[in-house]
């Protein structure tokens, strides 16, 4: 039996490690366009901000470490086209391949910006580590930066350009940073940080093209015109599906692939997963896309043992989320006001502060905690929070909550840790709920 | 109606207030032997310690706060007896009290060590701000200190003289510090850290007397003499139940007052809270005493509520818990394999050590996570933990999983927050539930 893998990036690992874990005997090929695998691109932006030393640090598994486990990868070759009739793909310069069982991870793509001067050199997309040792090079001689588009990762690499000492500009159409994620009480403080880091934020600026003959030399915004040596494109990721939609492989409303609990996809003997597939939200079923890279392997491997004739399922997600913002750290679970208003998905919020440690007790943090509660089933629909520690721990409680459909009276009267240096009388968490509950 | 208050710990105050709360017409007094309400207790080794400034930062409310919230408090006055018969108290300078309602929050007492020397000066317990504030004094003097047993309190004032400068001397009979609440997995680290810090460890070591005449020099050992300037006596909690057994109230198998889940006791008109009640165990339903000022709080406002006409329910509890030792942090929830096996309660352990970052990004600390499942239900029986970051976080979410009795392997596949400086791809708590897996 061959099973090929399209893709290097974490769902491609992932199902090439599950496809010989369940098929031992099965010839397991993975195809990547690019010229290595097994490195945490999430690392990149930091490597930029110098807060890792090198991008060197960054890679995981050399290639001898695949080669040792007897993975068959096949660097820099591209997949051109796949026939699922016949189960043949068509790689460039190996021709005709034939496979039993395909999984795809073909990941995203950043949305194109679609504006004038977007084949200017010195236009980067963060994404392959390889570029981004090139681009690092142009960051010791330039003096500007500007970011476009305040998603998580324009956010992470204004962050990382301030860091290094550039003058940074920030620059996208939304009412406050992460706008159509994270809520404006959320996004306050951390706005407010990322001026005092001294990154210049152009809100509500749309960009209008790209300036410069060649190179580019700035953005021209509805705003006026901002001089750049560096410009840094961070659109929105856009499943990357190409490949799938020209063999006729069903995509849905987000543009994913649609797959079952299995990762299975609308043509037989083909699974896909990670940022190229769409998958249900646990509570409102709502099909969602561009998770992070925990998310993509663990597809992954589900995907590659069911391709390898096993039998395992995945579940719909509440996506636990967090980031460096600023000074500050920012995450939640599942949907922020914003978007549950966008979606029209029935709640109440409940919002408090608390803080870290004890209040008497030196270096405690203030932590924002802002929970979303259906109204009926009293049970959370997602959460947003802003503070310094403690804030990835507290996602992954809200999104085992979530899971566990916790009613939010035991959130707001839950037992919690209170040791001066590491906890305060008052979990934070706990007060936004007691506060979700007057208003239910 | 009157509604009379003994005691003005953390429990005390929570019945004031959740009895004024249900019953703002009624009269509330508050009785208490000490000079002070509203402090932390649980700050003092911190102050020792010189972490925290000064003792004055841990009053969180002072006497005109109370006074302007209609506080009725007694400060320095004994309850001698109950009639729970007449419905009276004996107030020593005042005589006799009517009440209507009754709620006892009378706190925890240090074990009698019952030894030799047990009434010198200068061997300290420690509890009240008042008395801690003049021990200080004698810290500045100090070269030698010896804490005697290695309780919670025990680890924290080590700790503390050690980070004072102070030569330290820790002696235990355990063979690990903790060693009936924490397993020598998670408190092997916390050893060397604190051997690291300087402080000089006894185990296996019984105190035999304290050696001195009139004031403390020393501490008489199984292993031989410890010369000391002060001695700090950390024996074990236990409840504080002198009035209420005296007044024919139940107590139980722990020694603490028998109360039912409106936290009333025997007596009629009686409700306890605190660390003088036992309350059961969620899971394995064992009667258990002596929590944290959280739980004390949260009970005594029940009681409050409760003898004010209202009718409020207190839940089962898990305990959380989690404190500095040494230079890690641990914590956990319910039960560690040693006291499980104690109990007989039937369990599989998974254990997993793992990271608090991505593993290239600077500062990240290591965590070590042990569950104990039952291999019935599949749900936690408890869990304990070291590390540095997110230890709090971690035992709360391990508490809410326990109370909503999520499967072992909810945890091991739980989704959780993945970004390189405050989160590792593999969350410690899903690998160790993901070895408890392999042995179910």
């Amino acid at each position: 039996m061959r099973i090929v893998v399209v893709g290097g990036g974490a769902a491609g690992i992932g199902a090439q490690g599950g496809a010989k874990g369940a098929a031992p005997d099965a010839e397991v090929i993975l195809y990547t366009e690019y010229e290595d695998v097994g490195y945490s691109p999430c690392g990149i932006p930091f490597v930029h901000g110098r807060e890792i030393e090198r991008f060197e640090d960054l890679i995981l598994q050399d290639k001898k470490f695949y080669e040792d486990a007897g993975f068959d990868i096949r660097y820099t070759t591209r997949v051109e086209s796949i026939d699922t009739a016949s189960q043949e793909i068509q790689v460039a310069g190996e021709g005709t391949v034939k496979y039993d069982r395909l999984v795809l991870g073909t990941g995203w793509n950043y949305e194109d910006p679609g504006l004038p001067g977007s084949d200017l050199a010195g236009l980067h997309y963060v994404k392959n580590i390889r570029r981004a040792m090139e681009f690092d090079k142009l960051l010791d001689e330039a003096k500007v930066a500007v970011v476009v588009d305040a998603t998580p990762i324009g956010v992470e690499m204004a962050t990382a350009f301030a860091h290094r000492g550039l003058e940074t500009h920030f620059v996208d159409p939304g009412g406050w940073p992460l706008a159509d994620v994270a809520d404006p009480e959320i996004m306050e403080p951390v706005e407010e940080s990322m001026r005092g880091l001294g990154i210049h934020l152009h809100m509500q600026t749309s960009v209008e093209r790209f300036v410069g003959e060649g190179s580019v030399r700035g953005v021209a915004t509805s705003q006026g015109e901002i001089p750049a040596d560096v410009v840094v494109v961070a659109t929105h990721k856009t499943p990357n599906t190409a490949l799938a939609t020209a063999a006729g492989i069903k995509t849905g409303s987000t543009g994913g692939i649609i797959v079952d609990d299995g990762m299975a996809t609308s043509a037989e003997n083909v699974w896909a997963a990670g940022d190229c597939v769409e998958i249900p939200h646990s509570v409102s079923k709502v099909p969602i896309n561009g998770l992070s890279g925990s998310h993509a392997y663990a597809q992954g491997k589900v995907a590659g043992v069911n391709a390898g004739g096993g039998e395992r399922a995945y579940q719909a997600v509440q996506v636990p989320w967090g980031m460096v913002a600023g000074t500050w750290t920012i995450g939640g679970v599942s949907f922020g006001e914003t978007l549950a208003t966008a979606l029209g998905i029935p709640h109440v919020v409940g919002m408090a502060d608390g803080i870290s440690k004890a209040r008497y007790y030196p270096g405690f943090s203030r932590i924002r905690v802002k929970l979303l509660v259906d109204p009926k089933t009293r049970t959370l629909v997602g959460g947003q929070m802003v503070g310094v520690e403690g804030i990835k721990e507290r996602a992954d409680f809200l999104a085992m909550a979530m899971r566990a459909r916790v009613p939010i009276d035991d959130i707001a009267w839950m037992e919690n840790v209170y040791s001066p240096p590491i906890g305060a009388l008052n979990e934070p968490m706990a007060l936004a709920a007691q506060n979700a509950l007057g208003k239910l």
